[in-house]
Parts: C-alpha cells; sequence; structure tokens
C-alpha cells in the first residue's frame, strides 16, 4: 500500500451482486471491510462468492494478492458489530423505498459521527428515502453499473441535505478504489446512465416491433459501430470528432437529419437551437478546441486501431 | 491472397472521407480500385491521404504490404474508365438528393451489367433517388460508419427494388473484406444506427438543458459505463445477462423504472407488454438460453476484465 494513503473502515450493508462487488472492491484497495446483511446465512455464503470474483480478477491481473484482500473483508452477525469505528457505508439492501428507508434510519441512527452513508440505489430518489435524516447531511447516492468490479462508472447523487463535504469524501475514495464518480447535480428519477441507456432500448423497442431489424442485428449494429466508439469516447465527443469543425459544424451540417430523428421520436424533441450548439461547443472546446480537431482525431483512430487489435477483428479474409 | 477468393474490379465514386476510406478497404482486401471524382484534382489529391491511413494501419499491424496495396488503386480522369470491367460500384458523392439521383442515372446508365451500385447515403431514403432506374433491382444502400476503415458495421438498406440477389452479393463482398453488414428490412428515416445513436443523443441534450449533468460528464457516463458493455455486448444482450432469468426476468423485473422513464420521454412509448417480451426473449433465447445464462454472464466478465487490462484502468491508487 502506497504510504501516503490511508486504510479506511468500511461497512457493505446486503451481500448481492452489488453488495459483494463493492466489498471486493474496497479490499483490493487496501480497505478493512466489515460485511453484513439481514438474511441469515447470507455473509457467510457471500465470502466463497466473492473469493471466486477476486481469483478470477487475479487470473486477469487485476488482484494481485486475493488472500491478503479476503483476509481484510470480516463477515459480521449483527449491525451494531459492523458499524463500529467505519468512516464509510455503502448500503446494498434490495430496491424498494420502504426498505431503504428503514435502512437508512437505523443506519444514521447507529453509525459512528462523520461515517458517510451512500447507497446503491438504482432507481429510487433519494428523497425517498434520505429526507428527515438526523445525519441527512452524511448521506448519499453512489449507484454503481454492474458488474460493479469491471465497470467503473458510479453515478453519485446528492440527496436532499447532502453537503459538499459528504460529496468530496466519498468521490475521493471511490476514486481511490479505482472507479470513476460522476455528479448529479439535481435528482431525477431513473438517474442519468439508466436515462440514456433506456433512450436507446425504447427506439431498439420501436424498430424489432415495427419488423425494420431483428433484436440481434440490434446488438450488432451497436456492438459494431456506436459501442466500439463510445467505448473510449462519449456520445458528445464522438460527434465533435465528427467533422473538422468540431461539434458545432456537424450538428449545424446534420440538423435537418439529426432534428428529423428527435422530432419523430420524443415528446419534447431537442431543437439543436444556435443557443444550445454554442453551449455545448463552448463545453468541448475546454477539453478539444477546434483547432485540435485534427490531432484529437488521429487519437481517435488509433484508439480504434487498438479496439480491433484487442477485439481480433476487422480482417479481410483474402489478404 | 487466398487461393479459394476472387479479386473483384470496384469502382469508388466519390473521395471524401468515406470514399478514400472504402478505397484502403477494398484494396487491401485484394480488390483492383478504380477511383473517380468529378471534382478536378480530388482524384490526385486523395492518393497521398490514402497512402497515409494505410501506414497508420500498418503501423497498428492491420495492414502488411502499403505499396502492395496502393498498387492495386487505379486513379481515374473520367467516369468511363473507373467503370470499365467493374462488378461492384460503391458511391460516396455529397449526401444531397438531387446529386444522389443523378449520379445514380449515370451509373445505372454506364455500368457493366450485372454489377451493384452501393451508396454510402447515410439519410437519404433509397426510394428518393433509386426508384424508377433500369437497373433498380442492382442498386442497394451501404451505409458505413465514419471511420469506415476501423468501425466493422455497415447497414445494408435495400431500395424499393433491389433482387436479394444484389443484396447477397453486397453482403459478401463487405464481410471478405472485414466489416460487418446489417440488414435493414425496411426504408426508415435516418436509419437504425443514427435512430439508436439521437435517441440517446436527445435525452443527453435534455439532461445537459437542464442542468443535471454536464455534457462531459455525459460523456464519462458513457465511456465508463454503457459503452464498456456495448463495445463487446449490444444493448438487448446486455439487458438478457443482467438477471438469471435472462432478458425476461430483467424487464418484467424492472419494469416499473424503465417504462417510467420510457413514457417520460417518447412520444410512442414501448409498454413492455408481455408479448413484445416474450418475441425479444424468444430471440435471445437463439444465441443464449436462460440455462446458460450465468456461463455467458462469466463470458462477459471475463470480456470486461480484457477491456479493463486493455484501458489500463479500474486500479487502486493504493494497493
Amino acid at each position: 500500500m502506497n504510504q501516503k494513503q490511508v486504510s479506511r473502515r468500511i461497512a457493505c450493508i446486503g451481500v448481492g451482486n452489488l453488495g459483494r462487488a463493492w466489498a471486493a472492491i474496497f479490499a483490493r484497495a487496501g480497505h478493512e471491510v466489515a460485511l453484513y446483511d439481514s438474511a441469515a446465512g447470507a455473509v457467510t455464503a457471500a465470502l466463497p462468492a466473492i473469493e471466486s470474483t477476486l481469483a478470477a480478477m487475479a487470473e486477469a491481473d487485476l488482484v494481485g494478492d486475493t488472500k491478503a484482500v479476503m483476509a481484510r473483508i470480516r463477515p459480521c452477525e449483527t449491525l451494531a458489530e459492523a458499524l463500529v469505528g467505519v468512516d464509510y457505508i455503502q448500503e446494498s439492501v434490495i430496491e424498494d423505498v420502504e426498505v431503504k428507508r428503514s435502512v437508512f434510519r437505523m443506519l444514521d441512527d447507529q453509525a459512528p459521527p462523520g461515517a458517510v452513508i451512500a447507497s446503491s440505489v438504482s432507481s429510487i430518489p433519494p428523497s425517498e428515502f434520505m429526507a428527515n435524516l438526523k445525519g441527512g447531511d452524511r448521506c448519499i447516492v453512489a449507484h454503481p453499473v454492474n458488474p460493479p468490479h469491471l465497470i467503473p462508472v458510479v453515478e453519485v447523487m446528492l440527496g436532499p441535505a447532502t453537503s459538499e463535504e459528504t460529496y468530496e469524501s466519498c468521490c475521493a475514495l471511490l476514486s481511490g478504489v479505482g472507479q470513476v464518480p460522476v455528479r448529479l447535480n439535481k435528482e431525477i428519477f431513473g438517474y442519468v446512465l439508466n436515462r440514456l441507456q433506456f433512450a436507446l432500448i425504447n427506439e431498439a423497442l420501436h424498430l424489432v416491433d415495427g419488423g425494420y431489424v431483428s433484436a440481434k442485428d440490434v446488438d450488432k449494429i451497436v456492438k459494431y459501430g456506436l459501442g466500439r466508439r463510445w467505448a473510449f469516447m462519449g456520445p458528445f465527443e464522438t460527434n465533435h470528432l465528427n467533422a473538422s469543425g468540431g461539434i458545432e459544424e456537424y450538428y449545424s451540417k446534420f440538423q435537418g437529419a439529426i432534428g428529423g430523428i428527435m422530432k419523430e421520436l420524443f415528446l419534447e424533441p431537442h431543437s439543436l437551437s444556435p443557443e444550445l450548439i454554442s453551449r455545448l461547443a463552448k463545453e468541448m472546446e475546454q477539453t478539444t478546441p477546434v483547432a485540435d480537431v485534427p490531432v484529437r482525431q488521429e487519437w481517435r483512430d488509433r484508439q480504434l486501431m487498438a479496439l480491433t487489435g484487442h477485439f481480433g477483428d476487422m480482417r479481410p479474409t483474402q489478404e
């Protein structure tokens, strides 16, 4: 362990897929993890599952000494035992608003002062179970993506009373263990990742249902098309690099086609107004000024070539 | 070149980004490519650009002898010269319906009998420029994704009179050169890839415009989240592997959240009716029966670990 870093005491509450993955993530990074689940026998059953996850990660060279990692995970029989001395709690119980409410009340009552309480909740807005808590300032959403130990992003959404200090502390911990925390500024139904996912899926269902394309071919179009770019750029950077004049030129040039699709699909289609395009362009400029687009396009192509090499495809059968 | 395969004579018409990439793709695979553009000097200027693309591909070990590949590309001064003896034409002129109409009429008039005429068109429906042609049966859309020599998928859409023979011949050629052709059964505005892309982008614009998340963080959420899965699975396979009971269990279990998002966004939200879910489940079962989901989940995790290794991320800073 890096001498400058500190081992922290973390409690993982709930040992389903997410809770087990969190335990592996935190313990791998050198933190002490207390593991608790209210279902009898669940924690004992979770240990070999975590061990087998770590063994697979070790094979892929993503973890070193799995025994040392497992030694940092301590199964607990009571919630009180799990919470002793912890400074961060990751809650991953079932997705039910009543359960979340009662678990958060318990955690807030029993956790040491100052400990951050983060929820893995994937769809219930934090205001529905973090409101009216004594320690609302230390409660926050840290929503991972399945499987969390292999997908970096974590949506961090502030609850009704979350303090900036809690936000900073949560993000620092997540970044330190190798995840990528992203801030959602305001509460929104479904959060961001799933809203984006199901915007695409809804249109995919429409196209499959209408007989335009098979579900299998939708998968191919994303896997061999959109996904290859989105694996290392986001959708906006993809558009920014799709014209030498950047996103502003791209959206202006293809306004007819893009706007046409949006108008056909959405209740609130975006007009791609000059104001919005210019705001986006300004944000994209912070990372890649238009003058640097050609150089960044070369970077994009090198990334795509590396992915082609990784997947071993795009080879002619007759060279 | 593999003895069993045949070198074909191909004409690439139009030498913008797409046309140049197509020339590199076909010539790399051993085909003879005639290159033509109606703009004076364009073809001559295109040759060094193609050579530099091939040089970058050679560095990434995606092409062998770039000189031999370039030797298969023949610049032509007239359309007639480019069309002599060809059996496949890839048209990549500008995205303008009048231009496409006139170019397709010329190509159909002048191309040898039996030669397939494919268009790189990205948004104009084929019925608007392939109708009323003598050889409508040999005309087809083969829409690539930018940059085509590094992104495999090609949307193949049948025009109003396209024959199955033309479809088969076009797909065989595209597969042979390392691309992944996907069939669109019926004409639809915007085609499939861009409809999926701008369904997601429209929601991304809504979230950025509403102050929920920054454009940069949308890119992070896709790049470190959705894109990591979609780079090797499609969206439906992703959902199919997100519950041990497959896509049917997943959609039923999360119907509230998914349906809620769709209802909020779309003019025609999909109801995720039991009929539609069951149809999807049946299609997914052809590739991965529910009984095999756990094994396929392990495959997914190995793919994700390999990608983590490829990108070199998800490392704790303090192990």
